[in-house]
């Protein structure tokens, strides 16, 4: 059993400890967190070992009758594998820890992808993080391009892509984010850094990204336009993708006309937190012209890297030499679609 | 003195009336409204002659105290040209009885095209509609687009345009309106009937429209990538628009980087209703990569489309042979930058 360590118990950090949890190859030996809030003591009733990351802060955790063990120091010294997913700039200065104590290290998209010099995808570019010491799993949005693009890029070739993101302002917890009743564009240049991103897991993909901030917490929204190689059928590309996990292809006249229907159908899948793992696209938007495919899908940005996290974890620590049999062991652990 | 009247005094209509009222060439000789609402009340307070849309509700105005001068029918006897601003699908019925009475018609983007056969913008084909009987001024969207497509067009040449529309969901007064808390993909089919609207005035236009909803009042938000026929520079595209009227190039950096920023920048204007007829574009964003141009700019939905109805008056009635004269006119009056 594979030794996990999560350090940073936050949006992705809770999500990834509790995946791990169901995997057979793999468990969680400690998370990490620096405030003694509510999620510090759902983190200790769950059972997880909670360990500081501030030492400063033991007494904190004391005087709010929060059991901990230890400090994220002693934390990683028991690891084979830290993932990181503390918020801000400390994952540079985090490496260099996971360095010295000789553990593995996965990082999330917040961080540069210049800190590992490798990144991260499942169906991208799984095998490149063989063995390796550390990787960065790309960012909910690079994972939501790469899960829907790969397999058109595998089945047809891809000549350029366009993408125009329409981002949640904030997650639903954030409370004190922004934008209320507005449009931002954000950057408010072209392009984004969503595009470079891209090819950190999908190799020399030609991208465009063009990104905004709008007035909801719930889901990303992408819009792609996908000039492609050769000739091909809206039934081909349905065909690729439903042979595909983690993707759904979900219609709108069903009652899924927005992303707020996409997380009402993610409760009926009854899952932890209402999370949905998988890329939801709407059928209807799929279409070809004049040899650009295009279509609509959404991201739900709290939960969409967790299964790749899982398989990044596999793949650093060679538990699965093959992708697709570590993202089947995920799916299945998960109840992935 | 041309005579106009409009017939619906609603978000578009009253906007309309106020600004024939300050061109030296036309006056408003009346507007219609079907309830008796504060905007009624409010039009014979400004001391426009109020006719009842809906013969059957005289009374109703009586009851309310409110003064008419008789029914629609009434007004368009009396009238030029009608600026029809109903709402829904009666346009076609109207039209019959703006031909029985003789007198010319000008709609607005809600209609469909095949209504008039012929569609307007002062920049894309203002000469087609001279002497006509009817045409439509094409949407708030479609007006938006044509502004800064068309100078780019004239330039440099298009080979093909791909426009992302991020709609807002309601006007700042449609309290029902949604989405709350989500985004609408709307349709959920590509394309949307945007980009067909576009080539009603930018005859032969290649574009592909994608559209979507979000929980915003204030401003629609434009994402164009545009490929040109020959290379050409930022700089060239700035200069080509900075010497166009009804576009505004705003930086961000200057604390303008959203739709609320621009209606703030708006208010500072000084004018009704805090109107912005022109269409702004973050400078920013504005960028040429392998011979396309992006860029981002916004629609103020409730009033880009009032300048475009008094050029279409001028246009109809033959009072300008040239669209520059008549768009100069117009910006004088009503102080358009």
């Amino acid at each position: 059993m594979v030794k996990v360590a999560i350090n940073g118990y936050g949006t992705i950090g809770k999500r990834v400890a509790d995946a791990v949890a169901l995997q057979d190859d793999m468990e969680v030996i400690g998370v990490s967190k620096t405030r003694p809030n509510y999620e510090s003591k759902m983190a200790v009733q769950k059972g997880y070992n909670l360990y500081v990351g501030i030492p400063e802060r033991e007494k904190s955790f004391a005087e709010a009758g929060i059991e901990i063990s230890g400090t994220v120091d002693d934390m990683i010294e028991e690891a084979d594998v830290v993932v990181d997913c503390t918020p801000g700039n400390i994952g540079p200065e985090n490496l260099k820890k996971y360095q010295k104590a000789g553990v593995k290290a996965i990082y999330q998209g917040g961080e540069k992808h210049t800190l590992t010099g490798l990144s991260f995808n499942s169906f991208g570019n799984y095998a490149d993080s063989l063995g390796k010491d550390c990787t960065r799993v790309v960012s909910c949005n690079t994972t939501g391009l790469t899960r829907s693009l790969k397999p058109i890029e595998d089945f047809v070739g891809i000549k350029k892509i366009r993408a125009v993101m329409v981002r949640r302002g904030g997650d639903p917890y954030q409370v004190n984010k922004g934008p209320i009743n507005a449009v931002v564009p954000n950057p408010p240049t072209v392009p984004s850094h969503h595009g470079p991103d891209l090819a950190t897991v999908m190799y020399g993909a030609n991208i465009v990204t063009v990104a905004l901030l709008v007035p909801t917490t719930l889901m990303h929204q992408h819009n792609l336009m996908v000039e492609l190689r050769d000739d091909v059928s809206v039934d081909d590309i349905i065909d690729v993708w439903e042979k595909r996990s983690r993707i759904l292809l979900l219609n709108a006249k069903d009652g899924l006309g927005s992303t707020a229907e996409f997380m009402e159908y993610a409760k009926e899948l009854g899952r932890s937190r209402n999370d949905l793992f998988e890329i939801p696209i709407w059928k209807e938007s799929i279409n070809v012209v004049d040899g650009e495919l295009f279509y609509m899908q959404a991201v739900h940005q709290e939960s969409d890297v967790v299964p790749e996290n899982i398989d990044a974890i596999r793949a650093l620590l060679e538990l699965e030499e093959n992708n697709e049999k570590s993202i089947a062991k995920t799916n299945k652990a998960m109840g992935i679609l």
